[in-house]
């Protein structure tokens, strides 16, 4: 028996969506629930990957399936496929497991032909059969035949002219007529083949063009881009056409049940009278608003907003449907969930709540982390907007900022912003799939045409990039590559910024600034659900008191990392070189206590400030030493040039020493070299002094009735000895100093976990340390050996690129590699906590702002992540995530 | 109750050697045998330890104890300490658990004083009574009072001048009274003290200072040197006298049971007559030949063949023993293992075998693999020999060959070693402890006096230096800093040349030759016992068929490491530069196809005729291609200095243009760069180059009927992926040279386990690799966060310092971190082994050699340790051992 390859709508449902596609299973389910859906069939996924499989053969028995698909849909429709006395009209359409909007091809008006066209003429009327029938051969020779569209507009412009109109509707029957006769001779004329007249032949080159549009260069970029898996294969749906073409009490919509920008709970949505639906995607011509119908087609609204609601109750989710109305009677072509802006998402997920659609956790598990980066996205500093000159005002069709050099190509934009590492905005007249590599380098994407539901539009909300659409007062003049807008234009590469969130567009570069974390009362709400769900605390990583506050204003718990070699660049780098450079002990102490000490104890002092309460992680310096210094390949050149101008004085004899210093300690491997807590054994002043500074800081804010609660971190860690002799010493200083102060604060000494062996001997080290923080950057380092400095521009982005060498599924730097760093992370957690039940243990480097990395440690049984302030939402919900999903 | 401080004689037994020390358990077990030992008891290890922890205050108990024990010894000698009219006298030893010679202090004759010495004259003789007595005064007032000893000699050379002899037995008993008189008045001066009267004070001082010498600076640096704990302690011998220096049927000697120099089996030793033991070992007095006495004094002489034969029975071990003769009978004063030369340990333990004495077992586990080492050191070039100027001949005290400066003084020599690197020959008059510093720092050591047991020849032989003693033709000038002999005069810094095992001076430096392993008879034997015994396979790093040989005729049994880098290196050099310039990959693999390739294969054909019928593992080319590039450096202060003489030209621009490829290719970690099989992945021309040129040889050689093995060893495997890409690329090309060539070999690929990620993973890894080789070199450095190039010289030699951080137990990169990087291949080999059970596994990094590190191999379960070929006995032993010691 052969598999099942083909499903009538009635025998699918919205959870065969592995099998069906996204748009098959919306289409089964919708059917299931008696609405109003033209019968048809689903070609599966599995049929798809069958045939790419098999050399683009037709697996066996779909071909005869399709037959007795079709033989049930012509009984429902009265009518019979590829009878030309009574035609059946199909569309075939792609449907991947995910949308991949505009990506995958749709042909329409299948079943037409040379003499049904006339039957449609006399039954219906023709200019609806003519118009019908040019679009078929239209869709179908650019998808299938892979002719040129550019030719067919051509063509069609020509025939407007003749007429002497301007818009598709004018268009006389014979005009289009004419059209299909222009369009055939186009075809054979470009493809060498005939448009083919036997419905049955047009089906199944169909089929097969949708499920090798899969492999098609456009869908596996927008994959890659979007992190789509390969495997899954698209399926086609085959639907009886209804027509929004066939006159003026008919038309196609796209609408939303709720706004997919704002989330307002408000029906939303375009519509194009006497349309086809693909008419209003392609932003060609501008639909006008939804809600126009309920005057203009008061039964069809009735009808539409019945839908809307049982669809919206039924999923509990907010659909996004397309329709068509037929001389007044609704069809529904389509339901899904809503592309929407991160905003949207945020107020429609509370909002469910609040109407008791959904649980404060499904809330939670429906935002993603990506949107929540989306809210917190820079935005345009007021003042700089003020004094900008604002170019125009279009749709705020996807909102956030985007400031970069203009191109009008996507070929162009994706060049720059590759190669030359440019920001870019793309700029086109419209939007179409052709373009989506363009949208994915650009910053953001400004378009003179096309609505709220245009390509432009749902693409760009998808990708979170800013989008103003439909400014139609800028005029794009493709060959000189300039707009111009209000006398001004604009050449390709000046910079402009968009405005995504209010449609606006300006000249030159804005300045950006973080957005009002407070303003975004519904984010908070999300997370505040998060946080009562989540077992992970979310600390942050600060340098500064400015940063402490932002990220306590964030949320964090605690501060996981404070970095003071932070606190020795700038101008203080002079400073530390002079001590860096002392010839004796005394001098290199007196360097530190007289000068380093009292900057250091500041800076300690206004942090503590802020985390009142709450604990606090300072890292001893971690850094080798001679990145403090001056440049070795510099002074080599200076000396050198010194040298080769018969210099000999004073300064050229300081440079030479200097250089001289800076060569001895050069080390080849710096990052396996003398930093960490080497540096603090072989020279323990310099942390002595810091560990003063820390508590002379932690005892002046605690005698100001702050809470204090520093956590001191000895970096580099590789041997338990090293706690052991280093540790005690600066125990020591932090006694003596409480003891000068008068007063006592709670205090830790931990260890960061950083090396391979620190890992592996993890019981012996929490025998020292009372806590455990993973600095993942260096043990991802050391445990895959690759040097991050060198290795992403070496080979490891080509490892890591599913196009190219397709070595490594992640770059182990952005996503915690579980398999081998993370299981030296789980054996430390468990050989810690055996010695120290009590252990408090987190994650410090960059992965502790990771979605997928914060699962892991929620599954490592850690205690906190700490990321940098921005990523703390981000991280407050992934933790709530991680904590739903491992239950 | 108070705890056993002391134990009589007859208390003990060799057992008890951590308690009672060498000597004590020595005396002890002497007695239980019923062997002539002078009565006595020794004060415990644990009582020195009790003393000196308690701020140097005897233990409770420890005195009444001593009192107790003494009155035991005084009624089996029918005399009583202390008592003037009928005293005993006792000697203070040492004894601490391992032999320290020379490094603790002794004191004979204690219990004399200004009314005792009286009594002794009358009972017995003046002479002896005043020559004893100066003894006591000349070492207590040395050990005890810090007196400097040389004040004490210039005394005797004053009186001997006064009575115009020039040996201590022709002094006058006159004499020696007066040298009491004076000594007691120097030991006035310099210490401040009068010499102790009284005997039990006397007693409880010299007990003390044996105690406290343990932390004496002299017994620290040599335990630090020999790697002996510094928490044992020393036990106190206390024995009553017998005397050396009684008249002329007296005397003391030491002797070995066989020859400890060569291992022959006749009795080997020298006597002084009329003497006490110290001043045989001291050198100062040149003694007899021991078989004299077979003559001189043929009943002492019976008793002690007896007593000799006696001992090796017992101790199934050559034994060293110190005896005296008074008045013609014979005393015991020690026994112990005897100290030997390689070469004699060898012998003694093939002979024992053969005698049947010990087991095969027992001779493999009594050769330590530093006298393997020592065996195998390099000899001097016969032509060398021949040309050079002979200086002189002395006694071959200590044999191998040394070349270096001469020093005269031990600081010297041991500064010029330390602190400048050169290589060193210590020339004394004769040594002494003093020197013992200057003796570790030099390669080898020439002595004007003293016999085949002096000081000198004891230390050398148990350090492993060449030692030539006795050289009484040179002339030393202590003040000028020269020797002289054969007129010829050889300033302080002169190099000359030491042949140990010949006893021979030479000027300059003669040229060393590798030792021929065929002619170590003994040594074969030994391994191949060892052979029989070990479970681990030997095999040996070889990048060229000359060590391939070498490492064969040394019993390896594979190539576990065939470098090829070292192919592209010296000549071949620039041939490999120009491929890496190449500026087409056409270009690249022309290159490699025209030049390498044909150099790649003549060297892998060698190699493969050499190890006809075993296994050869060859490395693909690991390292970063910069290493084959000229330095950055100096490239940048050649194009700087061209720029400021303002060239402009062709050379200023090719120079320029590699500058900036070099600067390119540069990287911050080169460790963790682009290299090992990254380089293969992204540049597969390289490896695939490779593996032709391996796979040709092998077809070659094959032909020939050379049965070749080759393993193609991928090297820096992190993810198994990178092998499922690399491999199969691989194999394609061996399956095709060997259908080129028209024949099969047996071949394997594998890969290195050096990066910890690897081990973790290991069970992926297996199911592609076929073979498993740790490298741990590259595994300890990313395990431990360390940089071998740097971290040795910024703190890694400091971490490993007892005497200084004293953070690593050892050095990581010598001996195998067995709790971090050792859990790494533990875990690695179970993993892969569970994947793959037949899974051939070992270890190629310089561990490979090290004894300690290859009985962890054992224990893991490796299939082989490869190492460099002049390591191969050494670990053919070390397996042995880790056999026999893991049963």
């Amino acid at each position: 028996m052969t598999k099942k390859w083909v499903y009538l709508f009635e025998e699918g449902n919205a959870k065969m969506r592995d099998l069906l596609g996204g748009k098959g299973a919306g289409l089964a389910e919708m059917t299931g629930l008696g609405l109003p859906v033209p019968p048809g069939f689903t070609c599966t996924t599995e049929a798809c990957l069958e045939y790419l499989g098999n050399n683009n053969k037709f697996p066996e028995g779909l071909w005869d399936q399709i037959l007795v698909a079709m033989e049930t849909v012509n009984k429902k429709m009265d009518r019979k496929f590829a009878d030309p006395k009574n035609p059946l009209l199909v569309s075939v359409r792609s449907g991947a497991k995910f949308s991949m909007p505009g990506m995958m091809d749709t042909i329409l008006n299948l079943g037409l032909n040379d003499e049904s066209v006339n039957t449609i003429a006399a039954q219906a009327d023709p200019r609806f059969a003519w118009d019908s029938y040019r679009r078929l051969v239209q869709m179908f020779s650019k998808v299938v035949l892979d002719v040129d569209g550019h030719l067919f507009e051509e063509i069609i412009q020509e025939i407007k002219a003749e007429e002497g109109v301007t818009a598709d509707p004018q268009v006389s029957p014979k005009g289009w007529q004419k059209a299909v006769e222009k369009f055939k001779a186009l075809v054979k004329r470009e493809s060498g083949v005939e448009f083919p007249q036997d419905p049955w032949k047009q089906l199944e080159l169909a089929v097969e063009a949708v499920f090798r549009s899969w492999n098609g260069k456009r869908a596996i970029d927008y994959r890659n881009a979007t992190g789509i898996s390969h495997k899954l294969g698209t399926a086609v749906n085959v639907q009886s056409m209804v027509f929004g073409n066939i006159g003026n009490d008919s038309g196609s919509g796209v609408a939303f049940t709720r706004n997919p920008s704002t989330g307002e709970n408000d029906f939303f949505g375009e519509y194009l009278f006497n349309a086809q639906g693909e008419d209003v995607v392609s932003g060609a011509r501008t639909p006008t608003e939804v809600h126009k119908l309920q005057v203009e087609a008061p039964q069809a609204w009735e009808a539409l907003m019945k839908v809307s609601k049982t669809l919206e109750t039924h999923y509990k989710e907010m659909q996004d449907m397309e329709f068509t109305i037929q001389n007044g009677k609704l069809y529904m072509l389509q339901t899904r969930n809503g592309k929407r802006t991160a905003a949207a998402a945020v107020k429609i997920a509370v909002d469910m709540v609040a109407e008791g659609l959904i649980t404060k956790e499904d809330a939670v598990m429906r935002i993603e982390h990506f949107q929540v980066d989306q809210l917190l996205h820079p935005r345009f500093d007021d003042a700089s907007r003020k004094a900008a000159v604002k170019l125009t005002k279009g749709l705020n069709a996807s909102p956030g900022a985007a400031v970069g050099e203009v191109y009008f190509d996507a070929d162009t934009a994706e060049k720059k912003a590759k190669e030359e590492g440019k920001a870019v905005i793309l700029v086109r007249p419209e939007t179409n799939p052709d373009d989506v590599h363009g949208m994915l380098a650009a910053k953001g994407v400004l378009t003179q045409h096309g609505g709220a539901t245009s390509h432009a539009a749902v693409v760009a909300r998808q990708l979170g990039k800013p989008c103003v659409a439909g400014a139609e007062e800028i005029k794009i003049d493709l060959r000189a590559r300039t707009m111009t807008v209000k006398g001004i234009t604009i050449k390709e590469g000046d910079v402009i910024s968009l405005d995504g969130a209010a449609g606006e567009v300006y000249q030159g570069a804005l300045k950006t600034v973080a957005p009002d974390f407070d303003e975004q009362k519904e984010l908070k709400i999300i997370l505040g659900w998060a946080d009562e769900i989540r077992k992970l605390m979310v600390w942050a990583n600060a340098d500064d008191p400015k940063q402490a506050k932002r990220a306590r204003s964030y949320g964090a718990q605690g501060i996981g990392l404070c970095r003071t070699e932070h606190m020795f660049l700038g101008e203080r780098t002079e400073k530390f070189q002079e001590a860096i450079l002392a010839e004796t002990d005394e001098e290199f102490n007196r360097v530190l206590d007289e000068v380093l000490l009292p900057l250091q104890r500041e800076d300690f002092y206004g942090i503590f400030k802020e985390m009142d309460g709450l604990p606090v992680i300072i890292r001893l310096l971690d850094p080798p030493l001679h990145e403090f210094m001056p440049s070795k390949d510099e002074l080599l050149v200076e000396v050198t040039r010194m040298e080769a101008k018969g210099e000999t004085g004073a300064e050229y004899q300081a440079k030479k020493k200097l250089l001289a210093i800076v060569q001895d300690m050069s080390e080849f491997n710096p990052m396996l070299g003398l930093r960490g807590c080497r540096l603090g054994i072989t020279m323990p002043g310099l942390n002595k002094m810091q560990v003063r500074a820390i508590f002379e800081a932690a005892c002046d804010a605690a005698k100001e009735g702050v809470k204090v609660k520093p956590e001191v971190m000895i970096p580099l860690t590789s041997h338990v000895n090293e706690l052991k002799h280093i540790q005690p010493l600066l125990e020591e200083v932090a006694e003596k100093v409480m003891q000068e102060k008068g007063i006592r604060v709670e205090y830790k000494f931990g260890t960061m976990i950083e090396i391979p062996r620190a890992a592996l001997t993890a019981d012996q080290i929490a025998s020292v340390a009372q806590f455990f923080s993973f600095g993942t950057n260096d043990l991802t380092q050391m445990t895959y050996g690759i040097s991050r400095d060198d290795a992403e521009r070496k080979f490891l982005l080509r490892y890591a690129d599913e196009s190219d060498l397709n070595i490594l599924p992640k770059n182990p730097f952005q996503t915690l590699d579980e398999e081998g760093v993370g299981q030296l992370i789980f054996m430390a957690v468990e050989k810690g906590r055996m010695v120290r039940p009590d252990l408090e243990v987190g994650i410090c480097g960059e992965h502790g702002g990771d979605p997928e990395s914060i699962d892991l440690c929620h599954r490592a049984g850690l205690n906190y992540v700490s990321c940098s302030p921005f990523r703390v939402p981000i991280a407050r919900l992934a933790a709530a995530h991680a904590a739903i999903k491992n239950r």
